[in-house]
């Protein structure tokens, strides 16, 4: 089996913005845009991993809620991502946004110019990579053990990847929602077809999943 | 997380039919009903298990074949879908259609009021087991190790197990075709309404995909 780079479970609006601009500590989504109006389709659903309460849909939602982590064996993510500092570290002890269990439990690549130490929280380490997309791509293969590698995001990380033709496939859930503003996926998903054969599902939540994969 | 008992890319026609009457060793689905038919829909995905090319498409199809054995830790037979033959087992050198390694790859208990030996091939263990749906239930979920329980069919073991109330997700795939007679899995989709939440997805394969899960 190849090994493949795969687009999860990946939010983006209407106008196909997937984050905002000015990324803080207090909003890690930026300004306008809400994560939870992303992101609620797999909230809703059995297998959300931060469920508190025994309910949760199982219908088409809950099959890309519960394909995140599936023979998934890395992740790369932006450096925007994993936190909300900018430019040269200055505080090694906040490790992230997603506390004592991260929710990769693979190793997870950070790409930044600033280096840092790798550290384990749970079932998870953080290696930190000042690499090209083709190259981070080879060490976070090498690392899967076999398996496939999750493209995380943010938005820039996703784009540079695509950019350098390295995706193989690729889920969006579009939210029925606008914001004008912000850092964008794409213009429209049909820029990708050049590529991707592209499959257009819409889910009775009210959400719209995209499929693309290599020609 | 509650081991759940589910039915997995089980395949019928548009008007319900699952299988024929008057099954034979060269006719495993009886009379009339082709398999291919029912199923094409999984075999043009990349995660189908028997392909002998790498191509297969990976959108809404590809989630479904490839959730097949997702946390799914032992299964539930009829006598019919194990074999062909009836009545007691006249033949215990033949050890059912799936070769030397048979895609479930965890314990599989086949129900017939005729025992015989448990029997291992690859990574399946066959148990033979005169039991009531409850019992098989029971007896499955403790060798899942804590895993779910798939109700592998054919038709009238699903039924056995919808009339126990015993299934918690289902997963039927409608296929563009009509067959007029044979083994019938429902009337109408409409008919588990009273007790399951549906959702009806259409493939861009021309397959529909129905979705049901406990309310």
């Amino acid at each position: 089996m190849p090994q493949l780079l795969r687009v999860q479970n990946f939010g983006v609006s209407q106008d196909g913005i997937g984050a905002g601009e000015n990324q803080t500590f207090e909003r890690p989504f930026g300004e306008t845009v809400e994560p939870w109006e992303l992101m609620s389709w797999a909230g809703a659903t059995a297998s959300w991993p931060n469920r508190t309460d025994p309910g949760g849909s199982r219908g088409l939602d809950d099959y890309f809620t519960r394909d995140f982590a599936h023979n998934i064996g890395a992740e790369i993510m932006g450096r925007n991502k994993f936190g909300h500092q900018r430019g040269p570290w200055m505080d090694h002890e906040w490790q992230g946004w997603w506390g004592d269990e991260p929710p990769f439990r693979t190793p997870v690549f950070v790409l930044t110019h600033h280096l840092r130490p790798s550290f384990t929280l749970g079932e998870t380490t953080f290696h930190f990579l000042d690499a090209t997309p083709a190259e981070a791509a080879e060490k976070a293969k090498a690392a899967a053990d076999g398996r496939d590698v999750r493209i995380g995001g943010g938005v820039s990380t996703v784009r540079e990847f695509l950019d350098a033709d390295l995706i193989d496939t690729l889920h969006v859930s579009v939210a029925p929602v606008t914001y004008g503003k912000g850092l964008r996926l794409w213009d429209s998903p049909a820029d990708l077809e050049d590529r991707f054969e592209h499959e257009v599902i819409p889910s009775p939540s009210g959400v719209t999943h995209h499929l693309f994969w290599r020609k």
